[in-house]
């Protein structure tokens, strides 16, 4: 190919700059030229009255000073539109104007099905996992989650501090939807008391029963780490809970927040219980130096793929070797170091009872 | 004096450490004992069973390897007990039993008032500001303030890049319940584009107005500072825009947060907006260079204006100098410089319309 | 006036794009218009082939995104040429060519020479002090010098985390060549046990002693903080030292290092002593919360002053109030505080022998 | 196994003491109690005179509060006693009288060869990579190497910022005496043009020309990384270039450092060059998310090994599994990834020819 195009799209995640351009330096050296797309799948369809808005050919100079920049300069968003096969063929004939012979599409589970619905149609795409979320399962990790533990666990220490003056605990939400990745990788890596994640069954009765035990064990402050998405895993019966103890009466049944599980455990444990929310601080940052590396190994073989021609392919690293799977057998899922984590937590933090 | 005491109570603020150290090394340099408090006044309580759990003797080493680190070792509590005289005159009973002759109280505003009972009850104390949210109007800093804007600074930095990336409007939500000035510094020190405190009423159409318009001047993303007290001076009228706008209706005209004032903007300005709460992260880290000159040029203050038998004293600073005011002129309140900060914000985020 | 230039000049500083935007957002405002010449008084002399590489006009989007980012976009260098008038009289006509007015000049004490020296041939200048060392005696701080302060903090904390592990002392050479502020707050703010600085005479024997004392007090590891300028003030007379102790015979009498000071010590007191220069790192870096701040504060002033047909002044700081003073009276120099904290250091140090 | 011992040796590393405890909480765990040795081999010959310097018995609370802690609070030491066989049977005596019946070695290769003595000697041992080194082939990373990256590319991001703003080189040495890796991995993370390291042949004449030839291209600054040990690679004749240039006299060719080589590249090419030597900033630094988590790992491994009486073994990752090889196998070296790192370093910073 001697023409090849490039976007972000999805959540942005540190590390995803280092990518483009890893993947712009790699096709001038092989005397490929890159188009930047903006906006994610936005950008193919070509919508902005200002051609510039859309897209713009990428030198080395673009990608100068950006390896370190947390975010995406070429922008992300989400494209609903883009779920329609009719866009799909608006994005190919765009794509073939402009002389576009194949795409390299960074983001995680939602940017893959783009990628792949552009690769039937005749558009070689590679797909690399920009997402902090890690839940792609056929690589060991995605471009942003090291950067994103390492944001948590900064941030964490802060509440710990102010959590230990103060004698209480301190339920901290991470992000993670479907994934307890982040959570957990967090909670180990922080030396948290508890976790709960989308993964792992869990009551309430159970971690106030866990944090009541650990101040009998000497214990002034405690960290729980919590997945965003951990509320799928939930097995207290709520409106039971809160009947019982009338003075939850103001807990909403219908929409429980980290912070309402945060004032149930309180009551239950009789322990003092704050809720932290970290938010999009963990998406932002100068990507780790592992990020970056990655990222720019990442870049560096996708564009290469697309140099001789290969194309429905998701690169990733496994075992530290960078390898390629087809683009429809990549599913969203979680890995297999989680029991091992999840145990060692609990052996950590001493609030196993024998 | 040859023996005193130090605690420090309130909300914990990074620099306690740094003064307790100044305390206790000013002290043992002229030959006096210091006694450490736990948990605020209720260290003077001595109700644990442990009187190690209460109180223990600091030495040189007791405050080794502190001046660094955030929170209090000392612990920190609110006393709602203190508040009453027979309970103060009970910790004076305690005191007096220890030879304890003076006190030095670390904290904000609730802080002090306990200080200047003990004082009036015949225990000469000296309060050292240690607070982040800088609302003790006699000093211009307060011991943790310059760290809590370089941390929110660094947060919002971090949320900036993702709001780049997804060209959104964040609303950021930091500390300062009664008074604005973390909101403000931040504000001003990150480039923010707009700014809610407690001290300047404010309307949110016209924020969503003052959006659109810089939507219009080609901001791609938008950060607004929103600090947690602002509420206090809203002025719009929250069910009235509801019935307006029916999208609106599930906005609880009863809790509004600043989640909801997000959502509020958003669809009045048409513009994406998300809402972050930085929460306790901003309460620790470790402190600043000058946080920690501050707390121990203060602290070291203290201890010598004990030592000289001076008590019902607040130390601070003014002008680069170190101050005393009668403990019973401090009020709680707001700094000067707001007004030319305020009108900075506006001219630097080129936000004002001529 | 309606346009006014802006430059940076000498050893760049964390918060000189602050200032420079806070310059160019405040003309904006006045409708005034701003060239920025690049390479401090090298861009006045517009010697460049390319017109564009010696100065540009700054927009309102020129300074966007750059009130966190280290360094000066518009680059700074040193002009020995301009020490002559000719070379200033040419700068004179070129910025009458270009209808330049008035000129602020960001930087130390060099900058302000050539700054006074526009001004007497007929363009008037305001200073604005940007210059980590804080060696300016009119301002309480110049711009860069909390940063600095901060980030030799954080290296330093580095440094002594593997000192107090292999119980070594470290000698650390900060910036600061004829002012020791760097030093001394920044000593003070580690709790360093040693500092030395020009402004104090001291001698490596002494300096021996106190590291033999503190270890007989039971300390593990020592930090000593050296000011680049302190061999200036150093007493002791190297050559009959080498002569003395056989040992010593290969430190170079000539070129004596902070290094080879660091050896001296070790040799006399017996303890492991290691070097570590923290060199260019201590001027990069985003720049702390209040170095934007007081950047955009002094920024908005100079270019009020310049609105205001004012010229020949330097702007800064004294007990929080923005000043401005002529640059004629402007001298080099340290400031009061230093006898305050010198002793405050050998105070917490717990170093000083009764 | 029912007691075991653990000691820190070498040079330390960010993450010694989230391995210490990892192990020391397995152990409990398991049943098992931990002695804590220090200053490394040291601690073994118990020849202080108060034996609480030489070891102290582990609890779940001596290692609270440590997982985020850089350094190690079992310190760290040489013991060049240690090769000899009547100190390594002391040792064994030491242990045996203690009712120690296994040991943990945290350390690099100097410390495997005590471990696998005391091993031969009849007590088993454990052996875990703690080294920021990363120069051990039989694991793809040692405890430490992380977080000496991301501390490398900070300081290399701030000396970047100024040297952008002074448009000069900057040499960057970095830590690594044999084995390049920390270079090659922070010089791809920063996006450093040039790298010099022990493994690869450079010559000083061959940089200064890149360097020529990254200016024509455009470049303003460079970064250089420089390992500590590069010199040993060096090919070019110090003594003819002295000769050929009559203003590198100065150079002394017996002791050429790598500020020696920075101003040979400044001579030969013509751009100002400045050295920076980062030194002990390196080891320093809470550990990041991921060195905690493999610490943790790998220290638990450890304790479990021993735990079922294995010993002469060095626990390592290896495609993100946790190994372990005999301790006689391991061997110092480097890691098969560098041929591909060193060539995507070139081909990222465009510098080279085609």
């Amino acid at each position: 190919m001697k023409r090849i195009g490039v976007l972000t799209s999805g959540g942005d995640a540190p590390g995803m700059n280092a990518a483009i351009r890893a993947v712009v330096r790699t096709c001038i050296q092989n005397e490929m030229s890159v188009i930047g797309f903006k906006r994610g799948y936005n950008g193919l369809l070509m919508r902005s009255e200002n051609e510039h808005e859309d897209f713009e050919i990428l030198t080395t100079r673009s990608v100068s000073d950006k390896i370190h920049r947390g975010g995406t300069f070429l922008m992300t968003a989400r494209c609903l539109d883009f779920k329609e096969e009719r866009f799909q063929m608006q994005a190919v004939r765009n794509l073939k104007m402009l002389g576009v012979e194949g795409l390299v599409c960074i983001g995680g589970d939602g940017t893959y099905k783009g990628a792949e619905a552009l690769n039937r149609l005749g558009i070689p795409t590679i797909g690399i996992p920009g997402t902090i979320d890690n839940d792609l399962a056929y690589t060991d990790y995605t471009i942003g989650f090291d950067t994103a533990l390492n944001t948590a666990c900064e941030c964490i220490n802060k509440v710990r501090e102010t959590s230990d003056s103060h004698e209480r605990v301190s339920l901290i939400t991470v992000m993670g939807r479907n994934c307890g990745d982040i959570a957990l990788h967090t909670a180990f890596a922080c030396g948290a008391e508890l976790f709960m994640v989308p993964e792992i069954p869990w009551s309430i009765e159970d971690i106030a029963e866990r944090v009541k035990w650990g101040v009998m064990r000497g214990k002034r402050s405690m960290i729980i780490v919590f997945a965003e998405g951990a509320l799928q895993s939930l097995t207290s019966d709520i409106p039971a809970l809160c009947k019982e103890h009338p003075d939850l009466k103001d807990i909403s049944v219908h929409h429980i927040s980290s912070s309402q599980v945060a004032m149930i455990i309180e009551h239950l444990s009789g322990q003092e219980t704050r809720a932290t929310v970290l938010g999009y601080i963990q998406r932002g940052g100068s990507p780790s130096a592992q990020d970056r590396i990655l990222a720019s190994r990442l870049g560096a073989r996708a564009a290469e793929l697309l140099r001789d021609d290969q194309g429905g392919l998701a690169v990733g690293i496994r075992g530290n070797k960078i390898i390629e799977v087809p683009l429809s057998e990549v599913q969203n899922g979680t890995h297999a170091a989680d029991t091992e984590l999840s145990q060692l937590i609990n052996v950590m933090a001493v609030m196993t009872k024998s």
